[in-house]
Order: structure tokens, then C-alpha cells, then sequence
């Protein structure tokens, strides 16, 4: 057993609440190297003991991860591990390992309080996303186009400048679209006024753009949405404001002497944007977007009463936050409590590329745009530069980042308002982009949408990928558009696509093939992906499905004859998948 | 290079604010692999890197620390590690181990947020803490003294409800004491209103309790005590209430139908004590503490405000919270604004046995009851269980658990009212509590002193070690009481042992020998220390010291030609330590 892989911390993924009485926790061992992981705990005050044994959930190319959760009558946890290896067994404590039970120590969770459960609002859990970025969705009401408003011409290449004249009656009247796509969380880009197109320079919070609507507009479309059961979440962007927001313009005239020279990072006076800004700014230099300084009293309680308006004005169903790594923890805790605290149901998720567990306790969000689960479908379907091995390794890490519970509400991306679109990163190639969006249908966390991909639109980087939407279904991959209905239609019909847990079920680099299951309670759907471009015959081990008779795949309506059987084989076509299912 | 050992993740103790422009990271290797440790880093945004050399800073057994400080004049950070092996070299990023960068990826801290420094009062750097239990200190009024008062017998065995009469204008009259042994921080244990002894079992948090004077003796004792250069910390028993508490003894009364109902975790009306509490309490059953609800927004309001009163009222430096370990974190950062809203200058440390990362970061206390601190003194020193490697390793490893700011301030303790004394674990061997003192009294963190430990006092687990001071001259051991004011004199003339780093300098375990170096800008203190009962002969190495001539021992006062010599012997009697500083 090598010492040095085991890894515990009685904290953040490794150790956190799963309910009220109730402790999920995680070992870390070298890869092959644990037959078993035992869990031995009890009261911190008491000197009876349980055992439990750990499951090993997933594994990466060094090292596996085991997890179990641990019920606490109680709530106060004392524990240790005991791993059992080829060579014998060893104690894991806080004091580290040995042989030796004593020496070992115990770890503890001292008390699985009520204030610090990770509450994650459970309807996350069936949330199926759809990104509008609002200017290139769909022109509702052409008489508040922008001057200069383009034609809608979804071949046209839009300058970083252009206007299209999208908004939000445009929205409500695409609500049956995307009802019938089987949606039910929107997330609109910024929405409130601002001279840019993307509208994250904001000028004034408290007003829906014009071009865009209006408060009314905004809750109309909430209502119907609502009456739809499609949720929406708006973009809040308090990391920085725009040049034209009140507070910068006021220093901007009065200098030092404004009394909002402090909301900002202000380096000198007269504050100049030429030749480059003497002030902080979102990323560097871009001078309509003056980071706004969140430490500030008057600047938190300004966008914390922003935050609360909006959810209690527009019955909005939460928020997603612009740069939320920038932002300090301080300011997101606060912005939980108010948000949660005018609706509970709301969801939060942060903008954050990178690894996001200092976000992820339970205090700050509930979610974030998951990039890292994008950066790993790149690389696999959409270039191929990356094997299955190496695909499983990145998405366990991934989940293995974050306590459980945000694994289910992470938005699961393909491509966003800041990325090239996901068919264009395939090179085109369909069949590749078709066993992506398969594999995020039936991942745990939210699928989510970029505005278009569902009916073949392309781009590169920004502005490119955010091209008018294709409304004529002529012009519509209308193929690619049934595939989605039929895979989210999937996810809503097979519960354990949304609310099981997730095992790996085969992992074939030669043959680049890759199957995970899904279960939930007595229920199992296990899903197989053909990521190359031959056809391949798999053996498939039909016992996870319990004594099924007969399996059959969702997608294609096949059925095998599964009764006493170990093995049984099926055929997927290149690029081919299939989610499958015991059947009568 | 062992791949599985290698650790860091962009967070916590591997990761934090060491200034506001300023990031301080960590790397954990395999102990022995590295050659060198390099940190490549730039701004998020720009393309520009610098190469930082990362500083071995300790060891366990199995594992090295690497550690350096990043400057960043944007405050938006990614970096990447080399790591330099005796077989090549690897990077190390986000996306784990590689020797090709692109693989390995980033790891990013995204923003230095003002809001997200770790603001541990400058003073705690110098404070030595004397921990008083009042009822046990000093009786300086008599005409307070509970009914039962026993006479102030030093030899007396306390029993759980004994009293003794000590009191606060006791700790006013002893403050020339104080002062002359050079402690500069007070934590009494509680001192509200309580029929108990200890007062752990609150009945009134807005009442000093009678038996240890008024509101006005409070704050006289803070007033004299603040005149000589001496803070007064408080102790927080918001985990649970008394029996007494005027909620509590509502929901007696009424019930279900009391308003404070919530106020507490109940499990069955009527409320009742026998045979078993039919309310959860602190530990098991304890009747007269019954746990407070502090998820609850009025239980909340209710301690939030007794925090803010004292702290105003009585212009207290801070709070020592109880049991701070099984109340949620959301409570004690809420507790942390409040109190830091009064007074920013005011120090919060948590009983915490344990590791205490999740309430060390920054936003919740900035110290813990240093435990691990003192389960690795006992076993080093007072039993003589564990050699100076495992020593060593110990508190190395504590160290690196949390951010380097709560290292400075951690109330490192010998002993408290909850264990047994340290003269008493030490089997009374004078010697060995010596050196301990010793060490005690050289490494970073404040050292706390538990009333007449100073003076030789003994006795076991509570209620033992709870017995009244020994005034009496000739009952004090006044050796031992010179030997803490030397110390203590020695560590606040030495700014190194205050304020310096800590580098292992020796570790002999066949000779069990210990030392270690404190460094501080140019200066450099070396700690030698003898745990074993036989003299000892110490080749040291002078080269810490940069050309320093002549070496002096500031305990012994003996001195020793260093100029030229790459070796120097020094010798050091059975259980002698010495305190080495160059001179002229």
C-alpha cells in the first residue's frame, strides 16, 4: 500500500453533510492498491463503533477514490479508516497511518450542523438549460430595436459591435420552442441597461435595457415561462460595472471629491481610460468595465439590494454570476443569504473555469458553469485528441473535486457566449457533436444549451458564435433538433439519468469505447458510447442490471435477451451510442 | 518523483493571502524526491512570467513542504510548478502531472480580494497568554463569596461543585503579578452569571456572576489591566446554555407553546431531566447545559448581541469561544463580523482539539487551543514516548494544516482547566517540564500559560488541576517561577522567537536531540534542546548565522568562538536547552 496516495480531510469534498444526520465521506488510495476500505465510527462522547464499508466511486490513472455515507443519530462523528491491502492492513487517523489503531488518532466531523447543510435546491436535479444570449435570440418587438440594428441574417458574421434587435418578447414568443424542445431552465446573458450588445458594462441595474423590454416585459416573460414550468435565471455581473454607471460617472467628473471614489480601484486623478485606464477594470484595460470594489460596504449593500430586487420584483428562479472568482467569498456569502433569503428555491452559479471548491462548500453557490466537464468532451468527441482512460480520469477528478451535491446541479456545457460553438470545434462533423450531446444528456448535472447548437449553428470565438439564431426551419438541422428533443425527452422518462449516481462501466482505449452507469435505488440505465468511426461489437456484462430479462436501448428501440446470460453482445455503428435498460 | 505524493490545490493552507498583494503557496512532495521547486507564475490575463524558487520548510515522515510567497502586483494569479527530480523534471498544474506544460495545465487564484484577507491582529505575535479559571485564581473580595466557600487550601483536592471564592477584583489585586511574571493577555474562563463553578452552564450572559463582582469590577480589571500593557480575553459559551437560562427555564415551564420553543433541540414535551435528558445537551446527556440552536435567526441575534455588548461594553480584546468546534460555521462568521465591527483589534480563538482548517481560513477564528501542540509536547517531553523525529514531524505537519497568519497566534498550551497539569503528566520531573517550557516559551504561536503552572502547582484531570493558587511564597517552587519570567523576558527581548520562521536545524533521535532556528529578516535564533537525561555534545552548525563571531546562549549566558568554524561544539547538560544568538 503506498502510504503517500492515501488522502482525508474531515472537510469540503472529502467529508461533508449528505442530509441532517448524515456525513459523506471520501479516501483517496493509489490506483488497485485498497481490497477494501473500511469505515469504522461512532459518537465523539460515546464508545460504541459501526462499520462501513467505502465503495470505490471511480478512479484516475493514479489513484482510486472510495466514498460512503455515514449516518450520525447524534450528528457528532468520530472515525477512522482501516485499509486493507495486499500486505495487510492499516489504520488511517488524523495522526496518520499505522498499524497501529492508537497511533493512528481518529478524525473528526464534530457536529453536522443545521447552518452549514448544503442545501441545493432539488429541482436542479431535473433542470434541463437553454443560454439565450438575448440580442441574437429572437426579435419580438421591433420597435425597440437599436439604432443601426442589423438584418436577421443567421449567416452573417456579427462584429463585436453589431445589434440584431433580439429580446425578450422575442423569448416569449419562442417559450412554445422551447417548451416542445423540452427545456426548463433558461438562462438569459445580461439583461439590464447597457450601451454594449452583451451588455456586461452595465449602466444601470435597476433598468431592463431598453432594447430589451422592460421590468413588465422581463415578468411576463417569468410568468409565462413559470405557467410553462421553465425557470429563469438571469446574469448578475457585480464584479464590474459599466463606464455609464451612475457611480463611475460621478467620479469621473468630481475626481477624488465623489463620494464613490471608493467603490472602485482608482489609481490616480483625473481618472483617464486613454492611453490606458488609471483604474482597475475587469481583465486588463477595458475601460467600460471598471471593477467595482465588493469590500466596500456601501458597494455590497448597493448590489445586494440589486440581487434582491430582481428576485423578488421579477420572481426570477436565480442567477448566475459574471467573474465570480474574482469576486471575494465574503461578498458571495452575503449574496446567498439575501438571494436565498427572498426565495430559497433559487439557484446560484458562479462563472468559474478553473477548479471551484472554494465556492462549492454550501456557503457561496450552488453551481457553477462547468467547464472543466467542457474542457474534457473537447478534447474526447470534439477532437479526439484524448482516449477514454484519460476521459473517465478527468471527469472522476472532476466530480471528486466537489461535495455530491453540486454535482447535480453543475451546468454541463458543450459551449457558451464565450466559446466557439461545439459543432465548429468538431470540425463540422456531426455524428461527433450528435455522441457528445448524448453523453451530456445522461451525465449527472444540468445539460446546458447554447441558444442554436440544437439545430446545427456554428461560430468561433466571440462574437462568432453568437450569430442570430436560425428561425427558418428550412435553414434548421431539423435531425440534430429531434435528436436533442428525443435525448432530453430521455433524460425526463429514465429518472436514473438525472438522480443516479455514477459508476464506470467499461473503458476500452483500443477500441476508444466508453460506458458508465447510472443507478438510482433499484433502477439502472447504463449508457454505451462508440467514440470511433468503426462499428465495434461490445460484451457487455448485463449484470449491474440486476436478473433483467431483456435490455433495450432507448435510443434505437433494440432489444437484447439478457436472462442468464454474463455476457451479451451489441453492435453500435461509429459514433454510435446507445442508453440502455432492463424492459420486461 | 512519486506522482501519488505530490500535493497542492489552489486553496486553504496550500494556498492564501500573505498580503494584499501578495499569495503564499505550498507544495507537498514525497520527502526526499525534489531537487528543486520552482513555481512559474504571471498574471491571468497577460502573457509575462516570473520564476519563483520554492523553500523547503519542513518534513514529516513521509512527506517535504515547499513554500513561497508570490507578488502580484494585479492580484489575479495562475502558475504552474517544475518540479526538479533526480530522473527529470515534471509540471504540475490543474490538470495534473506532466512533462509536457500544456498537459499539466494551470492553477489559478483568481483574485487577492481585500474582502478575503486573513486579518489576524498584529499583537497576537507578542502575546503570552496566562489563562486564569476565577473561581480558582485569587480571592480578592470576601464579602462575595458563595455560600459553601471553602478555605483557600493550595493542597485541597477541588470537588465538582466546590467553591473557593476567587474572584475578579482577586485578579485586579494580582495584576503586579501578572505584569512582573510578563504575560500580556488574560483569558478567563467564564465568568457570567452561572450556578456552577466552571460557569460553562450560562444563566445569564448579559450578568457577571456575583461571586466574581459586577459589570464595574469587569471593566476595572480590563481598564488596570489594559494600563499595563496586559489584554482580557473572554470566554463564548454559545454551544449550549444552563439549566437556568431564562429561555431554557420558558420552555420548561410552557413547553411547546414557549417562544423559545426552537431555541433548543427538543424531543419531547413535557421537557424533562431524568431519567435522560429529553433535550440534546452538550456531551451526552448533560442536563444542565442544553445545546442552543444557533441556526435559529433569534438564537442567533440573541449571542450576536451578547458578543457585541461585552465587547463594547467592556472593551474586552477578545473571545475565547467553547466548544466553538459543534456550532456552525455560518454562526461564527457572523460572530466574527460583529465583533470585528466593534473592535477590529479584538482576537477570537476556538476550543478546537483537533485539526481546525475549516474555521482557520481567514473567516471565522484566528487561532484555536493548540492541542496538537500539546499532545506532541506531552509525548516528546512529558512522557518521553516519541523521539524529536516524530516530534518534529508532528508539528510540522500542524503546521502546514493552516495558513501561515493563525501559526503566529495559536494558543500554544501546556495545559488548560480540561486536562491534567503538565507537572503532573511530566510525573512531577521538574526537568522535563523545564525544557518543555522552554520550548514552549521559542516557538511561534503565543504561549499560554494555565494559572500556577508557573509556580510548580500539580494536579490531575478536572476537577483536580482546578486547585486554588498557591500564593504562600514558600509553597511556590521560585525557581521554576524565575526560570518562566527569564523565558518569558528572553522571547520578548528576541524579536526572531516572536515574529520569526521556523526551520528544523537538528534532529538526533539516537541521542534525542532537538533543535530548531527562528528567523527574522537578518536575524537568527537557534534553539538547542537535550531530551534525554545523559550530557550531550553538539556539533552545531553556525552557518545560520550568518559570520557571526561569537555565538551566546542567552539562558546560560555562555558564549563560543564561531569566526571561521564550520563546526562548534556546544554542550548541554541532561534536559538543558539553550537559546543561541550571535553577538559581537
Amino acid at each position: 500500500m503506498l502510504k503517500e496516495a492515501i488522502f482525508h480531510r474531515p472537510e469540503g469534498a472529502y467529508a461533508h453533510p449528505a442530509g441532517s444526520r448524515e456525513l459523506r465521506v471520501r479516501l483517496r488510495a493509489r490506483r488497485g492498491d485498497l481490497i477494501a476500505c473500511h469505515l469504522l465510527h461512532g459518537d465523539r462522547y460515546g464508545r460504541e463503533e459501526e462499520e462501513l464499508r467505502l465503495e470505490k466511486v471511480g478512479s484516475d490513472e493514479l489513484f482510486d477514490w472510495f466514498e460512503g455515507v455515514v449516518p450520525s443519530a447524534t450528528r457528532r462523528i468520530r472515525y477512522a479508516f482501516y485499509l486493507e491491502g495486499e500486505e495487510g492492513g492499516l489504520w488511517y487517523g488524523e495522526r496518520g497511518l499505522s498499524p497501529e489503531r492508537g497511533e493512528a488518532g481518529i478524525f473528526q466531523y464534530p457536529y453536522l450542523c443545521e447552518g452549514d447543510r448544503i442545501r441545493v435546491p432539488e429541482w436542479a436535479k431535473d433542470g434541463i438549460v437553454y443560454q439565450i444570449f438575448p440580442d441574437r435570440f429572437c426579435n419580438g418587438d421591433e420597435g425597440n430595436d437599436p439604432v443601426g440594428t442589423e438584418p436577421w441574417d443567421p449567416g452573417a458574421r456579427p462584429r463585436s459591435d453589431s445589434f440584431y434587435g433580439g429580446d425578450l418578447q422575442g423569448m416569449i414568443e419562442k417559450l412554445p420552442y422551447l417548451e416542445a424542445l423540452g427545456v426548463n431552465v433558461l438562462y438569459l446573458t445580461p439583461i439590464f441597461q447597457s450601451p454594449s450588445n452583451h451588455k456586461y458594462d452595465t449602466t444601470d441595474y435597476y433598468r431592463v435595457d431598453p432594447a430589451f423590454g422592460d421590468a413588465e416585459t422581463l415578468k411576463e416573460l417569468v410568468r409565462r415561462a413559470h405557467r410553462r414550468g421553465i425557470r429563469v435565471i438571469l446574469d448578475a455581473v457585480f464584479n464590474h460595472a459599466g463606464y455609464f454607471f451612475f457611480a463611475f460617472q460621478d467620479v469621473l467628473e468630481k475626481g477624488a471629491d465623489s463620494p464613490y471614489a471608493d467603490w472602485f480601484f482608482i489609481e490616480g486623478f483625473p481618472v483617464v481610460t486613454e492611453p490606458q485606464p488609471n483604474y482597475e477594470t475587469f481583465a486588463n484595460g477595458v475601460w467600460n468595465m471598471p471593477k467595482l470594489n465588493t469590500a466596500h460596504p456601501e458597494v455590497r449593500a448597493y448590489l445586494l439590494d440589486v440581487a434582491e430586487y430582481w428576485t423578488r420584483e421579477a420572481e426570477i428562479d436565480g442567477w448566475r454570476l459574471d467573474v465570480a472568482n474574482e469576486v471575494d467569498h465574503r461578498f458571495w456569502r452575503a449574496f446567498r443569504d439575501r438571494v436565498k433569503g427572498v426565495n430559497p428555491e433559487a439557484l446560484i452559479v458562479g462563472e468559474i473555469w478553473h477548479d471551484a471548491g472554494p465556492w462549492l462548500q454550501g456557503d457561496q453557490f450552488d453551481s457553477v458553469m462547468n467547464y472543466l466537464f467542457r474542457d474534457a468532451v473537447l478534447d474526447f468527441f470534439a477532437s479526439g485528441k484524448m482516449g477514454p482512460d484519460r476521459f473517465d480520469a478527468l471527469l472522476t477528478r472532476s466530480r471528486m473535486l466537489y461535495p455530491e451535491q453540486v454535482t447535480f446541479a453543475m451546468f454541463n456545457l458543450l459551449g457558451s457566449h464565450d466559446t466557439e460553438r461545439f459543432l465548429t470545434a468538431c470540425g463540422g462533423r456531426l455524428e461527433r457533436m450528435r455522441l457528445a450531446v448524448l453523453f451530456q444528456m445522461t451525465y449527472p448535472g444540468m445539460p446546458m444549451i447554447y441558444y442554436g447548437d440544437e439545430v446545427g449553428m456554428t461560430g468561433g470565438t466571440d462574437p462568432d458564435c453568437r450569430r442570430p439564431m436560425v428561425w427558418e426551419e428550412e435553414k434548421q438541422n431539423r435531425e440534430l433538433l429531434s435528436f436533442y428533443r428525443r435525448l432530453i425527452s430521455l433524460r425526463k422518462e429514465l429518472r436514473p439519468l438525472r438522480r443516479g449516481d455514477f459508476r464506470t462501466w467499461l473503458v476500452d482505449p483500443l477500441r476508444n469505447l466508453y460506458g458508465f452507469l447510472r443507478r438510482d435505488g433499484g433502477e439502472c440505465v447504463g449508457v454505451l458510447l462508440n467514440n470511433s468511426p468503426q462499428e465495434q461489437e461490445i460484451e457487455l456484462d448485463p449484470h449491474p442490471f440486476g436478473g433483467a430479462n431483456r435490455l433495450r436501448d432507448a435510443l434505437s428501440g433494440k432489444t437484447a435477451d439478457a436472462a442468464g446470460r454474463s455476457r451479451l453482445p451489441w453492435r453500435l455503428a461509429p459514433f454510435q451510442g446507445a442508453i440502455l435498460a432492463p424492459v420486461e
